[in-house]
């Protein structure tokens, strides 16, 4: 079987979970993102989205698209190289893999750890880990998310891990550390050209990353003009 | 103009420079890349390949794509998570993005320093730093090198980075620091499955990436069965 960026190896309610049937927010509307899916939103240029960390400890993998060219999409190995850093922050551009500028951070309410080096999860992973059946993953809901809006993930980009917790020893050694996050934290983008933005409530629950208590939750986001 | 994994931004001798039609390798014989420029090798499952750093200094991108799909390869993100760390090392193995491990490091005769963390170089880092011409870079070395074989590049993974020094400091932030390989230095790596490998030596010469005198240089390599 070849690989298909596009095909999920299993579902959930990430396909019933579009804001609409294209994307298109409502300004100023409150969204969920129910736990353990993923929700697709289209973005203008100069819109801002305000991703919120609604229980404090759920990491939101984060991913982007250009519009109308998906081709184009956000690249955390290109924004490291542009920032020279591993941490974006307040103030910051995260670029396109043609190094396009595509979102600037311009607020963050938590202490800003967010990660930028880990895959999203996949049915591998969990597989890996010991899973014998399917797990919902964050690659998955990508491509539902994208599916519930009518379009097809072109690739799995490498997403912006918000609130995910990953510390870098000194000898390079990386470990998966529960959020620093508090309820409510919110984190604020805006959009330096039209994109469809994906964010999924990290399902991963065999490891500390979304809280002690390994219990994924929600969150929530809106879109402001 | 919409984004073309495998179409080049201009073009250089990597043209010219596969070292047989398919990319078939003679096993032992030590084939040569030309400095700037990128060559294409097959490998057969246990086949190892052998990188040489020939003059001590310089940087090799390295890319490698499963065969017969080359849907899946060869992901810095899904290594460092299956990793745990951000320096792969010898008797680590390094894996696609669908987690299949592709390669084991079986020897290093440098002190290890590889980077997995940034981009390859592409004709927008050059004319961001400042380059008014076209630049030889990884990117289009990458997909000339597959075009040189008859082969279109299906995506622009980002690269294991031999030899390459980015330190990264305790506040996350990365800087380009010269090699600290010596001559004739080489890393052999084991291919857990078949593949299509690409090097780029890295054109690098606005930064001291590839030595302090800004000077790319070739590389070599060899199959051995």
């Amino acid at each position: 079987m070849t690989f298909d960026a596009a095909r999920p190896d299993g579902d959930n309610d990430s396909l019933k979970s579009a804001i609409s049937p294209d994307g298109q927010p409502t300004s100023g509307e409150r969204y969920r993102v129910p736990a353990r899916c993923g929700v697709a939103v289209r973005l203008k240029a100069q819109q801002i989205i305000e991703v919120q960390n609604t229980h404090g400890t759920q990491v939101c993998d984060f991913w982007a698209f250009c519009e109308p060219d998906t081709g184009e999409f956000l690249s955390m190995a290109h924004t490291r190289t542009s920032l020279q850093s591993v941490f974006p922050a307040v103030g910051d551009a995260l670029v396109s893999n043609i190094r396009r500028p595509m979102f600037e951070i311009i607020s963050d309410t938590s202490p800003g750890v967010h990660d930028t080096l880990m895959s999203c999860c996949d049915s591998n992973r969990y597989r890996i880990l010991g899973c014998t059946e399917y797990h919902d993953n964050c690659t998955d809901n990508l491509r539902m998310a994208l599916m519930a809006i009518g379009l097809k993930a072109p690739a799995i980009p490498d997403p912006f891990n918000l609130w995910m917790n990953i510390p870098i020893a000194a000898d390079g050694a990386t470990s998966f550390e529960p959020t620093v996050s508090a309820p409510s934290d919110t984190i604020r983008m805006k959009a330096l050209c039209d994109v469809v933005a994906v964010m999924s409530a990290c399902p991963q629950d065999m490891n500390p990353i979304n809280g002690v208590g390994c219990s994924p939750t929600e969150l929530h986001f809106q879109v402001i003009d």
